[in-house]
């Protein structure tokens, strides 16, 4: 049982979808468009712990033309689409809160053009990140952006996802060279080239990454590429306390070591992954680092880190260069919520996204870890510290109100202490239904005024993910 | 004297400013609101090589609240007010093409705040680029993006510039953070925050940069800095051929060699330099370039580009560690344009600011070559190719409007060409007055409709610069 949806974002406004549409729907698509409940209710969720009724249909698209054919109909029928990857985001971005039709953009996950020659590549938005890095390998080349979830190309364009690379390789926000999209009105424009940069008008690919499937729909990627590294070294280190991995952490950024993954967790994320994925990592807060580039390049690095882990008191640098076990710790970095999950039979979690800059990092981590242990709900810490982003998970059981109540007054605290840092609310989950006043918050109603003047102008019957980022 | 407007840009809408606002600006203003024609003629250009009537008045703003001020004043009149820094812009972005009055923020030239621990800083717009780096180099950190020109960083993150570090350290686009901006009713809003990454909603930070002044005037403007490297070293190669100079910067690209700068000058730009600063270098087309690192990250990067230009003919391979022939070598670079202007007296330039897939470059070189060879008028070249863009400079007599249409119409073949190769029309330089059809062709009318929507939205009575980037 999930959560009821918070009492600031209700009453919804239900948009029942016309029985003539249903029609046309069925008519053009057949066994693709589908009204049966459990497929609704696959979709009408994703990992947020929020409960809502599902979409009155979904159609499984598997091309632009779909899409198109899909916005089309609901732009006649000013009814609500919501596009659907494969369902990992976590702050209530898939919710069919105004009710409406979910575009299942799954089967659309063609790589559609590699051109190793230039390093970008051209996907569909259902292709998943480790089904591009599958499909990429023999061209040498590979795409960063590893969010943790195995979320599909299009879902992490919208979210402008990030994860355990960005501290090197940037974000969706740097990553996206240019998109196809479907507008509201159903037609399909490009935004954007296959050049590195460009001053042609106004960017509205990045106007589109991270506006949550609210301005348009994306059916086509074209994403950057990076040669794979000569060598690739992970390490390993522990630490007395949550503060010194992280003032080691900052020191590496200051001192501009292009470290390319720098992960916290802390000791219970530790004794979760220990856990699931039979691990006997030591019980301590740990960094979880790796270096790319040449031999020589890689070893450089790693001495520099080395020395700023020993005088901020890390132990046990570990080493893992073999595929194999690298792939084992990272696997195990990704596991960390599910991991997580399992100490706590059928509990959900809340889990705070902030990032600040990164010498505030270690004033807001210390806020996190002081009031979750004075509150006395069960949480983990994981964080892309590098990047000053870091997570900490309350685990709470979603029928108890109080507990998510009181999640969220931490989680509460957590984003006011990151915004007085400078920080902001969300460094890569998105604002979603959750964080909308967080969002008010953080860029002030001059700044959302502004964004809903683009929505009601790009998006004037609002059928584009309703109700997302903000309210009209 | 100047070229006249292109005709597909007429007729123009004159807008003009009532009496009764420039009362309210000279007595809010004072002699900081001048009508003198020689000012207003000085803001009035650029370095494009257009001539229109200029702006009827100019203030010259000293704080956000005097921008503010113009701003509501010009909403209420619905007068045209145009952000003026340096007036480096090169396609007309400056001209009063409707009258109305310029806005100079070239007294809000203050380094605000520099949080060298989180390595960012925040200045006002009219800080220009040198100013920025003089100001800041105590603190072992620096501003990378140099587009040759010491542009305002107001400016700059208008036109989305880069320049000579963006293969190493990207574009304006990724190096703002964060904004303040006057919008078109006179209200200041902030976007972004010192985070590193955010996913909190609409990009505004993106589109504001690139926007040409037409969404808001850009107040304050938080950039993103790095350490100075440990260790820089410049050299310079010569080659047989451009396409020799290109075959290695391709090869140097796609093995990932994280070069600082990779700047091709063909034999006639090299020509102009030595006339101009007094230098013997060959005058054959040559690659400077410079690698930023440790000092064995350096010496590697050197190695494997030395290897990778000695296949392709590359000769007489010279360095220059010291920053005193570094700094010879690159001043001569950034005088390149006012050097070439000297080659023919009275002369001014059209340059061409393509920018394609790395793959493509020596294609779309070789054709710039050939049709400038043909054509029989003086050029050169210049290139950032280690992101695919180069600039073929004409250098025209203005007096003779054949001479203009023979260099527009040989841009003409090469922005075709290169939108054939995937590239954009403009990697850096913007779209102003003068790319305005290139926008249409490169975006397709359906993204630049989108581009209007959004102009039309955010500023309903069309004051801030219109006439740019599109016609509404």
């Amino acid at each position: 049982m999930n959560a009821t949806l918070p009492a600031h974002l209700l009453p919804l406004q239900p948009r029942p979808v016309p029985a003539a549409m249903i029609d046309a729907l069925k008519s053009r698509f057949g066994a693709r468009c589908t009204t049966a409940l459990a497929v609704r209710e696959q979709h009408g969720r994703d990992e947020s712990p929020f409960d809502v009724p599902p979409p009155e249909a979904v159609v499984f698209a598997e091309s632009t033309e779909d899409v198109a054919a899909v916005v089309t109909l609901a732009a006649q029928h000013a009814v609500p689409v919501i596009p659907f990857g494969v369902g990992s985001s976590l702050e209530g971005h898939l919710l069919a809160v105004q009710g409406g039709v979910s575009i299942d953009v799954s089967r659309m996950n063609k790589v559609l053009r590699v051109q190793a020659e230039d390093l970008t590549v051209t996907v569909q938005p259902g292709v998943t990140r480790k089904q591009l890095n599958d499909e990429i390998r023999h061209t040498g080349l590979f795409f960063p952006i590893d969010p943790g979830a195995d979320a599909s190309i299009g879902g992490m364009a919208a979210t402008r996802a990030s994860g355990t690379n960005a501290v090197r390789y940037g974000t969706m926000r740097e990553n996206v060279l240019a998109l196809e999209v479907v507008t509201a009105s159903g037609e399909v424009i490009r935004t954007g080239t296959r050049a590195k940069k460009s001053s042609a008008g106004y960017d509205l690919t990045r106007l589109l990454v991270g506006s949550e499937g609210t301005l348009g729909v994306i059916t086509e990627v074209t994403l950057k590429l990076y040669p794979q590294p000569e060598s690739v070294s992970a390490a390993v280190c522990h630490f007395p306390s949550i503060a010194d991995a992280v003032a080691t952490t900052i020191e590496v950024i200051q001192l501009g070591v292009p470290i390319a993954r720098c992960e916290l967790l802390d000791a219970n994320a530790v004794r979760a992954v220990n856990r699931h994925d039979k691990l006997t990592l030591r019980e301590a807060p740990m960094l979880l680092m790796e270096f790319h580039g040449s031999e020589a390049g890689v070893r450089e690095q790693a001495e520099i880190v080395q020395a700023a882990a020993t005088e901020h008191g890390g132990e046990h640098f570990e080493w893992a260069t073999t595929p194999e076990e690298r792939s084992r710790l990272w696997t195990a970095r990704h596991h960390a919520y599910f991991a997580a999950l399992q100490l706590k039979p059928g509990c959900r979690t809340v889990t705070t996204d902030t990032c600040v800059p990164i010498s505030r990092l270690a004033d807001c981590i210390a806020l996190a870890v002081n009031e979750a242990q004075a509150a006395g709900l069960p949480y983990y810490i994981v964080g892309h510290v590098g990047d000053g982003n870091f997570h900490i998970a309350y685990l709470i059981d979603p029928a108890i109100p109080a507990e998510r109540e009181l999640a969220e007054r931490l989680n509460d605290q957590i984003v006011h202490h990151a915004l007085k840092l400078e920080g902001t609310c969300t460094g890569e989950h998105g604002i979603g239904l959750h964080k909308q006043g967080f969002l008010l918050d953080e860029a002030g109603a001059g700044a959302v005024e502004m964004m809903r003047v683009v929505k009601r102008a790009l998006d004037p019957k609002n059928i584009l993910n309703p109700g997302k980022i903000f309210r009209l």
